[in-house]
């Protein structure tokens, strides 16, 4: 596959806790599945400067785009922003365009754009500003990575800013059949269906309910047609 | 803290292309926890071998446990076994102990254990199984690294298998205060709170629910008294 290639990094002691579970990977996963992304990567790491520090180079480097979600609040624990600068060398301060969008965001509020707030306006050399239509304080886009904050509809709405300024690849299609049959007795005549269809990714994924075993069946591809082909030739292996 | 460390490997196409929710690692999140076992991190990776195999070599050298789930059944896309032999540099075959759990099994269910099903045989040298008590196919343990199905409810016992032969810690302790505020009128009392206690993790987890902005500040930490007293104090500053 061409298609431009894509990581996440998830700032989050909350989710390795156990705490919640993560819902921006999932919506990520989809929003750049459709627009001809390819996703390969996600870490999740705590809130640990070198951890962060050290994810953000080995991904930045190997992929087309980086997205990371969380840690760019106002509190103690809130060091994403920092975490970018150090990675890429440069200066982090408070930034005027920053710090006028929150001092209008407050002011309308009735609230003082106090020390910690203004943190939000540190914004390392560089970076250009992502809109956040939810609560005002921004993200910020340096090269190719893109930090978002970490609450789910902030991060969706900037997920949705910065999406149609990224370079997208032929959406890969997919069609799914459930084969109410365990992998063991489908995964001879799959793998040679799969032989024979070089250019499609065709996935056996188990699952296992009211103690029957089953697999849905996934094949992907940019040929609409050939993923077609792949299908109806899979259906009569099973049927 | 000096509790032992681990992290995850997540083997999943079909999570990177949001077809699926990972399941696993929030149940592993959770033991982990209960058990004084501190997840550091997360990676997830697509069924690429390369991929698969620096991400194994990364993790184990990193940390005193990994866990990987997905790719161990008999389909083509199942390459988590030989990833995991290359990734130590071992041979990998079919075992006897493994084919006679697979034979009585099948033998049991009228079922053939053909081909496929004896992949699900071939265990790296040097190995330990870990039982499978669901669906028989076994896991296996090689030095630091736990491998388990994909499937949550084959994951979730194999993780029970497990995690009583591995090291625990001091469980953490941790109480949750859920503050009404926006983190920008918390943060800094919060940031004092957190230098005060210096023993102790304390993080802000913002949500924002029906236009309403607030916070769960969590405080994490060995000592239960300290963490009582640290909760205490949160909720008079901000009652």
């Amino acid at each position: 596959m061409s298609n431009p290639t894509a990581a996440m990094l998830v700032i989050g002691d909350e989710i390795l806790s156990g705490r919640t579970r993560d819902a921006n990977m999932h919506h990520l996963a989809q929003e750049f599945t459709k627009h001809g992304i390819d996703l390969r990567e996600v870490r999740i790491v705590s809130d640990d400067r070198a951890a962060i520090v050290s994810a953000l180079n080995a991904l930045r480097a190997a992929h087309d785009t980086v997205v990371t979600s969380g840690g760019i609040g106002p509190t103690h624990d809130d060091i994403t922003a920092d975490c970018v600068a150090e990675a890429f060398g440069v200066t982090i301060d408070v930034r005027d365009d920053a710090r006028a969008l929150l001092q209008a965001h407050y002011d309308r509020q009735g609230s003082e754009l106090n020390e910690a707030r203004l943190r939000m306006a540190r914004i390392p050399e560089g970076a250009s500003l992502i809109d956040n239509p939810v609560s005002i304080a921004p993200g910020f886009s340096l090269e190719n990575v893109h930090v978002m904050a970490g609450v789910p509809s902030v991060f969706q709405a900037m997920v949705a800013s910065v999406l149609p300024t990224l370079t997208g690849g032929a959406p890969l299609l997919s069609q799914t059949l459930r084969i109410e049959r365990g992998e063991g007795d489908i995964a001879g005549p799959l793998g040679k269906l799969a032989d024979r269809y070089p250019t499609l990714s065709i996935g056996s994924y188990p699952y296992q309910k009211n103690g029957v075993f089953g697999s849905n069946v996934v094949v992907r591809g940019a040929d609409g047609a050939e993923v077609d082909r792949a299908i109806t030739e899979l259906a009569s292996l099973f049927s």
